[in-house]
Formats: structure tokens, sequence, C-alpha cells
């Protein structure tokens, strides 16, 4: 066999990726063994059969063949109107690129802002797939720290530090984040603006859980002053609209980056199934009340969670703002995230993700996904606090 | 705004890409003229109903999340067991990596064997999207030159000193092939090994007609001995299913390749929604009743057209031995192939691709696809064939 491409190969970055508690419950749950799983961010409900039907009802009327690559001008205008909507900033139809999923566009924006070798930021703790991304797209990822203590907000000067050391093309960000649950307020995100315009970055924003918010509000970094020219947006239905199989995604940006965006998606993907498309557009006009239908249960899980964390003083959590995952502090235990997941899942059949699956920052935490039914939930978390302290040194 | 990426901005290397006729086509058809269009590779059936019940059955039923990275087991297995009876050699699941679509398994190949600068191989003429396709994943395109009167396959030394003056990396084949219709021999396939052998070359190796033969037997490059370790092969429902629009493929290779495209797929696609794998299950499952179905109007056609050329002289044609193209000869006129394409679409309205579309070996060539119903094309051929004696000098 020939070599395969240092490229591909070397995606993963070598070493534990931290994921071994997740493959561990799932071959249990393979087993029969009965498994809590609150590790990925999958909804407990599927797609809502509405949508499914109007899928359905777009394909036997024959959209079957071929869709134009950049998404069908319905799409595209859709998701135009709900960005412009949502953030104030008037988009249009040949701002937006769909694609097969939310992963998909963040390989492509990467694609797009770095060339081969390109140093590309992204701030730790981080959704699991980022550095693999920026190395599948040719860039060398840098991980920006953060800290507990600053709720895992990016510092302004490290950041600029980064860029400069790094002679960075492209920062990557997510809010609401993506494991933290945190929602970056308006300081942080122009932190991040400043050293845009500073040191002449692209900013990928990841907004695929804008519509979770618990507190505070979703500002896009495209809506921030200057920004609009130098920021791709990356959407997705997946959590919004439960629609996570199906994957269905965008890019919003400046005209001339969807332009290119297209060539690289004739020549990568040729576009997206049109019966999804036709779907999307279905699931978009419902509007917020299915938006908020969705969310709703990770809200209810949310108010049970403050109820029962804040009953204890063991396991600490970062302000759960957002997003449908808590991030719960164990360091009291003494123990790393790895140990307390592994042992959880050992002793009490929950599976929950270490903080050390997300970069460096989060070590001593864990991630729980609100992905079971309110009452499994509440029961898991209380387990959770219980075990925290029969493993927490006497005081 | 920043700098694009250099690969980005270079994906279609510049200059015109031969496609004007169809886009003039297109936008006559927008504005409400009759215009023939015998352009692209689209069935005139849509995807058939049961197969798109299927898919809704899978969706309601809750497949609706996501999907295994690789494909399902279900469909791993399906595309194995075809693969393995349509070539003789064993391929289990995992040799099999599902892809949204046939273009996005060229790009995953060559990202696979390529690093950014590498050299990779193609043989001109060729499909649209191959050197876009190889340019996006970094690497650079070089064209292996045929000749019409070798029936566009290509020559055992040419492959070979193009192997040894650019130190190429991987090479590119298409059979049957698009666009000339040609179905590789045996001979011109082991001297693709041969080269592929003594150069160390990969072999990327795209059969999505596979089941389009009218004439002579498929043989798969990964059939030929020594060739199983070094061949990637690329396949897809959308032509021997009619689902263009289902963005459905896959790659075969051997297992550690696999494993490292998963790598690729989980940083890039995220997989492939769940209810169409199982659409295509239930399509695979159908065997050759439906494939059979879904090529007879183009064996039709191509019988239809064997019939109208062979009446007349001076329009001359590749042996048509599989896929849904006709290569017509049209020097005789004295026009290049965009000039006659151009020609015959203001003087009858019928829109054809011009041979320089695919390359600079097809020059004073047209496409000619059999996608519209057997009356309409026996009757835009003859059309075709009389145009042509109309611009031929005066013998």
């Amino acid at each position: 066999m020939p070599h395969l491409s240092s490229r591909i190969t070397s995606i993963n970055g070598g070493g534990s990726d931290g994921w071994d508690v997740f493959y561990r419950a799932r071959a249990m749950v393979a087993a029969g063994e009965p498994v809590i799983e609150l590790t990925i961010g999958e909804h407990d409900i599927g797609t809502d059969p509405a949508i499914l039907d109007a899928m359905h009802r777009a394909a036997r009327a024959g959209h079957t063949g071929y869709a134009s690559v950049p998404g069908t001008p319905a799409l595209r205008d859709s998701v135009a109107a709900r960005i412009t909507q949502h953030t104030g900033i008037p988009t249009g139809r040949d701002n937006v690129l769909i694609t097969p999923g939310g992963q998909a566009a963040l390989f492509a924006a990467h694609v797009a802002c770095c060339d081969p070798g390109d140093r590309a930021l992204f701030i730790d703790p981080y959704y699991a797939t980022y550095p693999g991304t920026i190395r599948a797209a040719g860039a060398v990822p840098h991980a920006i720290p953060t800290r507990a203590a600053d709720n895992f907000l990016p510092d302004r000067e490290t950041l600029s530090n980064a860029a400069i050391a790094h002679n960075a093309t492209s920062l990557l960000v997510n809010s609401p984040n993506n494991p933290t649950g945190t929602v970056y307020p308006r300081d942080a995100l122009e932190g991040i603006a400043q050293a845009a315009q500073d040191h002449d970055l692209w900013v990928i924003s990841d907004e695929v859980y804008d519509t979770q918010i618990w507190e505070g509000t979703h500002i896009s970094p495209r809506a921030l002053p200057g920004m609009e020219a130098r920021t791709l947006v990356v959407g997705s239905m997946s959590k919004s609209h439960a629609m996570t199989g199906s994957r269905l995604g965008w890019i919003v940006a400046p005209e001339p980056v969807i332009e290119k965006l297209t060539d690289l998606a004739t020549n990568t993907t040729y576009g997206v199934p049109g019966y999804i498309q036709d779907a999307a557009v279905f699931a978009l006009a419902q509007g917020d009340p299915l938006e908020d239908a969705i969310m709703a249960p990770f809200r209810r899980r949310r108010e049970l969670a403050l109820g029962i964390l804040g009953g204890q003083n063991l396991v600490g959590h970062i302000p759960c703002q957002g997003a449908m995952y808590l991030m719960l502090d164990i360091r009291g235990t003494g123990l790393s995230g790895e140990a307390f997941a592994n042992a959880l899942l050992d002793r009490h059949r929950i599976a929950v993700m270490p903080g050390e699956s997300f970069g460096t920052s989060a070590a001593g935490h864990i991630r729980v996904a609100m992905t079971v039914a309110d009452d499994a939930f509440a029961s898991a978390l209380g387990t959770i606090c219980a075990f925290a302290r029969t493993l927490a040194p006497a005081g």
C-alpha cells in the first residue's frame, strides 16, 4: 500500500482524546446494560413528524434531482431572513451557502480562510472536532487557554498575544458555548472583535446553539461594528430543530466569500438534497413556536439542575446560560474529570464527558448533557452530587 | 476583508471552463424558451417512489438522529456485498465508507492519498470537477492527454512518463467513462495497473456508471492482481438508482484507508442522513431488476443513436460502450465543439456540451447526454446530424 497523506494520518493529533468513557458507555449499552447517557448533544426526541412529512411531500413531488449547489433559493432566503431577524444585520441570499451539516460548514469555512500551514486559533475548552477540522483543512490549530474562574471566556491579552505570536489567520469562536454553557457577553465579544481587527483575523463564529439561551442575550460577532466583512457564521438545523441526522447547515458570510465557497462546494459536496432543504424551509417557516418547543425541555432541566446543585456545595458549576449542557466543577473530589467520569460509569452506570475531552482548560470538570427525560435527568444529577460527596476527602 | 486562501480562490484554475453554453441554455429555459437539454447527467425520471417511501418510513420510525459516521452497518454491508458480487473481490463492512455523494468521495479520496503540493494525475477528457477537486484537496492536478483515434484511452508510455516526470502520488481513472462513453478494456486497465505499481501510485477509480454497460464488461481496477491495496473505488447511488439529489456515495478501499477516511469524515461531514442510508439499503435490496429498469432508457436511446448515426458519415462517434452519453466527432464541420454547440443552441434550441468542457483532448467533439424521452432524443440527434451537414464545407 502506498503512503497515506500525512494530513489524513495526523487529523486526530495523537494521544488519548478523552473519549474512552463515551465509547465504554456505548459498548455497555450495546451489551444490553442500562446506562444513563448524558454524553453527546443529541435530543431525546426525533425530528418533528410534520417536518418529515414536508420532506416526503417534496421528494414525492419530484425534488429528487441535483439541487442548486449553493442551496435552493427558497432555503437561502429563509436562512437570510432568520439571520437578519436575529441579528439586525441585513443579510441576503448571496450571503448564504447551504452545507451538508454544521460540521461541513466549519470545515469549508477554514478552507476558505486558511491556506495549508496557516495558524487557526480556537478557544479551549472546545467542541471535540475543532482541532481535527482545522488539521483536515491543512491548517495548524492553536488553542487559546481560558480559566474556569473566568467562566472559560477568553482573555483579551491572551488572544492578542496568541494572534501575534502565531501570525494567526483565523479565530474560531462558539457562543452559546459547547461544552461550557456560557453565552459570551458583549465585552468578551468586543475583545474578540478588537483582536480580529488589530491582527487582521477572520472570525469563524459557530452559532449552532443560537436558540438555546437561558440567560442573557445571544450576540453574533458579525453584528459588531466592523465585523461583517471578516466574519463567517456557521449555523445549522441540528440543535434548533432537532434535525441532527438530516445534516443541514449553512455559512453566512460576505458575498465574495460565498461565491468562492460555492466553487469549493461544487468540487467537494455538489450540494445538499433538495427535499431536505424543502423540509428546512418548512421548519423555519414554523418560526419561534417550534424552536421554543424544541428548546423547552433543556430549559426545564436546567432549572431542575440549578435546584439540585443549589442544595449542595461540593460540585460547582459554570453559570449555565445557554446550550444543552452543564459544565460541573468536580475538583472538590480531588479527581480528574476523566477519573470521575470513569468511576461514575462503573459505579452508577451514568455516562458523562470528562472536561479533558474538550481540551486542557476544563480539567477537573465534567460535561453533563441534559438529554434524558426530566425525572431521569434529575435523578442522575442527584446521584452525581451524592457520588462526589463519597469521593471528597473528609473535611 | 482579510485575504481568502489562495487554495479556494484558485480552485477553478482560471480561464473559460467551456460551460458557457450550458449556462446560456439554462438561462433560456428560465426565460421560458423551449430548449432540449442534452447537457448534464441527470435522469429524465425522478427517484422511484418506492425508494422515497422507504426513506419516509425510516424517518418516521425515528432514524433522524446522528447516524454512525462511517455509515450504518446495514448500508456498509449492502455496498460491500454489491462490490463483492460485481467484482469477485471479497469486500467487507470495514472496506466501506459512506459519503454524502460521489463528489464528496472523490474529494476525500484525494485528501487521503495526497498531501498539499502532491501531483495528482487524471485522464483528459475528464468529468468537469476533477481538476477542481484535486485543487480543493490541496494537490496539483496534471492531465494525461489522450487521442480520439485511441477512443480516448490512455497510452501506457504517456502514463508512465507523466508519473515519473511529475513524481505523481495518485491517478484518477473513470470507467465507464464520462464524457466519452468508453468502457476501459482489460489491456488499458492492465496498463494503468502496471504504471501504478511501477511508480507507487494510488489509483482512485470513479465507477459511478458501473451499471450502465452497453458493450463489453466493466472491470474494476481494484480486481486486477496487486491492485486491491492501492485502489480506492468511488461509487454512488446517483446514476444506478436515479438518486442524484440524495447525495449518497461511498469509497471502497483497504481497511486502514477507511479507518483514516472515517477520521476525515468525523471532521468534515459527520456522516450522512440515516434515513437516506436506509433508503439506499432498500434500493440495493431490489437488486438487478431495479438497476436494469433505470438503465433501460439509456440502452434504448443508445440503440436509436447508433441507427441515426449509421445513416450518415459526417458526424463520427466514439464507440458508445457505457454511461449515459454519446461523444460525437464534429470535426468534419470545421468548427470547434464550442462553436458548434453555441450555433446549435442558437439555431435549434438544442443544448449539448462542447468537448472542450472536458479538457483539451476532446476538442472538436460534443457530448450528448441521452437524458430526454426517446422521440425527442432521436429527433434532436437527427437535427444535430442535419445541422452538421449544413455547416460542412462543400466536398
